[in-house]
């Protein structure tokens, strides 16, 4: 049998689908299929998000009116397709060492805070040149309410598996929350784009939206995508027999735990 | 030890966190507050549907203007409350026989599916006696792939578990399918209500939005309340030992799968 099928149905039915290496944790056939089909979502909805604001919008600038194109298209490379990128990592990378994908993990998490903050920035201060109100609407709540969760996450998951003082058993009892709220904020995310996208039709386009003007059928299209792309990447997270085989390093501390506990081995992140 | 108890870190923490009664597999002690929370968030988001409509909207009537507002109350009691209760049939009911539990979560999905339609029917009714044109905006697309999808989902659901052709072996390999699209089809249905609340606040309240207008306060906490009970009910759904355990006829059924695959018991729905 391939290294950690012991016993376990999903694990037989992972182990099934597997071609085993030498020394080498397989990856499941179908995996890179969706994945590759998450990344061609993902890039089709910021290309369109791009198209959207240079045929309709005018194109992006930080002078002027402009300045808040660049708050959709931040928000969508950042808070969407990064941070989706983000959550794969431990399914893609499953043979680089667990610190290596730790890092990726959190390096990409950087990234997309970096380009969602110039994204806040931007619509903030166009607001404020324009004299207008700030926070008033359900998208900028649900907008705000994910900012601020994204931020804490990523400094309690630092807290938790960098920074070297967490303890092994700490660390897997965190787990399970970490990864339930790092998909909540990114459904949020991705949800809270779609409330955006509409506030703009319906600014923008108001009855005639009704009429089915090409803007609001691209912008719709774009909905959708962005909707296709949270589902892809939530699927690839949430299928059990893809989740990440623990390593050499990891299986030696899993053994002194089930010493500890009796118990299984405790299942990858 | 408790039954299902053999072995397994998950199972270890989740029998840590039970108490044993004679011969029933106990609930896990912080499930039934979780229960309990969720369900006071899902009716305060009917009750606040309800005041919202009655206070701002004239209230509810099948004829004239006040037939539109059938559909937002029918949507938010069938596809968002009763649907996500229905989710959650088989954490609630964990010692009544599999074929009961399974019933229930039929039955509670096709009352949903009868509301909701009688909201889907308001709607277009409304917009035929006003000639508005149908299905034109992100909103409209979001909920129709919702409702069909839905409607895709329980005929499935009902073939492969509640018509007695499929085999045991068949109901475990759609099963994990089935409850990824469930989950899917609930967050979609929520993403959908915030869409209708935003376009129902913009066509009636402008630039006014963004004055803070009481309604646009009381809706957008709709808004944030139909998101917190999506999360509640995900939450309850998806952490790993809070699942049903298998009951004994399972159990017996499992063992023979076990002589098969030579693994451990499939885990329960």
């Amino acid at each position: 049998m391939t290294k950690g099928c012991d016993s376990g149905t999903a694990r037989l039915k992972s182990c099934l689908s597997m071609e085993s290496h030498a020394g080498l944790a397989a990856t499941p056939r179908a995996l890179p299929y969706y994945v590759a089909f998450s990344q061609l979502l993902g890039l089709i909805a910021v290309a369109t998000t791009g198209a959207w604001l240079g045929l309709y919008r005018g194109g992006i600038a930080w002078q002027g009116v402009l300045q808040f194109n660049v708050h959709p298209l931040c928000m969508v490379i950042g808070l969407i397709f990064l941070q989706g990128d983000a959550l794969l990592v431990y399914r893609v990378f499953r043979n680089e060492t667990k610190r290596t994908t730790k890092v990726l993990h959190g390096l990409l998490h950087v990234f997309a805070f970096i380009i969602a903050l110039v994204g806040l920035v931007a619509v903030f201060d166009y607001h404020r040149k324009k004299g207008y109100a700030d926070l008033y609407s359900l998208h900028s709540w649900c907008g705000i309410l994910a900012f601020v969760l994204y931020f804490v996450q990523w400094l309690v998951g630092f807290g938790f598996f960098l920074f070297p003082g967490a303890s092994f058993s700490l660390r897997s009892r965190y787990r399970p929350q970490h990864i339930f709220f790092g998909a909540t904020i990114f459904l949020l995310a991705v949800g809270t784009a779609l409330l955006g996208l509409k506030e703009a039709l319906l600014f923008k386009l108001g009855t005639k939206y009704s009429t089915f003007e090409p803007e609001g059928i691209l912008a719709n299209t774009l909905g959708l995508l962005l909707a296709g792309f949270g589902v892809t990447v939530l699927y690839i997270l949430t299928r059990a027999d893809w989740k990440r085989p623990p390593q050499a390093e990891e299986q030696a501390l899993s053994m002194d735990f089930k010493t500890l506990t009796e118990g299984d081995s405790p299942s990858s992140q």
